[in-house]
C-alpha cells in the first residue's frame, strides 16, 4: 500500500503492508538530486514491506523533489551531476550546502516520525530504522545523533570532515557501505567517516565499483541487518 | 562424521555428513600457532557440514600441530604470541617465515585436494571453497593463485607486501574480513591487501575489535557467502 502525504511543506510517501499487526518503521533517505518517489527508493521500500512486513517512509529533502528550489539548490543538483560525470571528488561548496540542507532536514524527519507514529498505531511502540546513502547519510548522521527512537541504520557513500562530529555521537548499530572505486567520495574519506562513528557495533562493507554501483546483494544483506536489529522475522527464503 | 588422515607427513581431518549425495568441499586453513584439530576449526567445520551439507578438510601447516617443529617454527609461534600480547604489528621476520611456510604448504594442500577428490567420490566434480584467516590467508593467497579448482574464498586478518603479488593473481570471488582495531595486522596493511586482490568480485567486511575478535555473525555471513558461490542450499532457518 502506497500513500502520499504532506507534512507542512514536506511531501512524502508511506509504504506499508495492506493489513497486519504491529511493525517496525524504516525511514528511507534519498541521495543528492533524488526524491521520495524515485524508483530506487520505491524498489527498496517494496522489499522492506513485502519481505519483512515493515512500514517505510520517505520524504523529499529540502530543495529536492516537489519542493521549492533556490538558486543554491539548483547549483547543488547540477554540480553533483557534473562532478559525477567528470569523476571528480565532492567540493567544499557541496559539503557546505549539504550541511545546511541537513540542518533543515533533521527536524523535518523528526516531525514525520512523530506524525507517522501518531497516525499509524501499528508502528507506535516498535523500533525505527534509518536507511540513507550519500546525501541520505549526510542527513542521517545528525538525525541519528538527535533522535533516540532510531535503533539501527544503514549508511555509507559519504565522507567529509563536517560529518565527523555527528558521526561520533551515533551509538546505534550501523552497517556502513563503501564503494572502493568511488570517485565522488574518496576511499580515504569514507574510511575516516566509518572510523569516526561512535557506535560500538558497526560494520564496514566495501565493494569494487563507483558511487552508484552498490551490488544488489549488498542491499539485500543490509535489509537483513536492519531486520535483525528491528527484531522482525526474515523473508521466507 | 570426523576422520583423521595423514597424507605423507601431513596430518589432517576430514569432516562430512554421515550420508547423502554429491557435495562441495571446503578447505579450512588455521591461523599461526593453530592446528587442524583446534576447537575453532572444528566448530566452523561442524556448521559447514550440518547447515550446508559440505565436506570440510583441514591439515596441520608445516611446523604446526602434530608436525615436526624446527627452531624457526618454535620462534615463529612464540613471536606471534609475544606480538599479540604486546599489541605490536607483525615483523619482517614473521613475514619472511610465513612466506617460506606458505611455499611448502601450497603443494601439500593441492595433494590433499587430489586425494580427497580421489577417495571421496561425493566431492569429485563439485566446487571447492577455501576458508583461512591470518596465516590461513598467507597460505591461501598463493594456493588460490595456483589452484584453479577453488571457486571462492573467505580470507582476511592479513596484510604484508609479500602477499601483494599472489593476491593480484587471485580471480575468484573473495570475502575479506578485517578487524578495524587489529594491532597485529595494521589497518592500512589489511586495506592494501584487499586493494591488491585481482578478483572482480570481492567484498571487504570490517568490524571493530582486535585480531581475534571477528564477530560470530560475520563468520555465519561468510558461510552463506561460500554456500552461495558453491551453489549449495542454505540452512533451513
Amino acid at each position: 500500500m502506497e500513500r502520499r502525504f504532506a507534512l507542512g511543506e514536506v511531501p512524502g510517501v508511506l509504504w506499508s503492508p495492506a493489513a497486519g499487526g504491529g511493525r517496525p518503521l524504516v525511514l528511507l533517505g534519498h541521495g543528492g538530486g533524488g526524491h521520495s518517489r524515485a524508483p530506487v527508493l520505491a524498489a527498496r521500500a517494496r522489499r522492506l514491506v513485502t519481505a519483512y512486513g515493515f512500514a517505510v517512509a520517505a520524504v523529499d529533502a529540502p530543495g529536492h523533489g516537489d519542493r521549492p528550489r533556490s538558486a543554491g539548490d539548483a547549483w547543488f543538483a547540477a554540480e553533483i551531476g557534473a562532478l559525477l560525470a567528470a569523476g571528480e571528488p565532492l567540493s567544499q561548496g557541496i559539503a557546505a550546502h549539504t550541511a545546511a540542507l541537513a540542518a533543515r532536514a533533521v527536524p523535518e524527519w523528526r516531525a514525520v516520525l512523530d506524525a507517522v507514529r501518531a497516525l499509524e498505531p501499528v508502528v507506535a511502540g516498535h523500533p525505527v530504522g534509518y536507511w540513507g546513502l550519500s546525501l541520505g547519510t549526510a542527513i542521517g548522521l545528525p538525525l541519528l545523533a538527535a533522535e533516540p527512537r532510531i535503533a539501527a541504520a544503514v549508511l555509507g557513500l559519504a565522507g567529509d570532515d563536517s560529518l565527523t562530529a555527528p558521526a561520533a555521537r551515533v551509538t546505534v548499530p550501523v552497517r556502513f557501505l563503501l564503494q572502493w572505486d568511488d570517485r565522488l567520495v574518496r576511499r580515504e574519506a569514507g574510511l575516516a567517516l566509518f572510523d569516526a562513528l561512535g557506535s560500538r557495533e558497526k560494520t564496514l562493507h566495501a565493494n569494487p565499483g563507483g558511487h552508484g554501483g552498490v551490488p544488489a546483494a549488498e542491499g539485500e544483506q543490509a535489509e537483513r541487518f536492519l531486520a535483525g536489529h528491528l527484531r522482525a522475522p526474515g523473508p521466507a527464503s
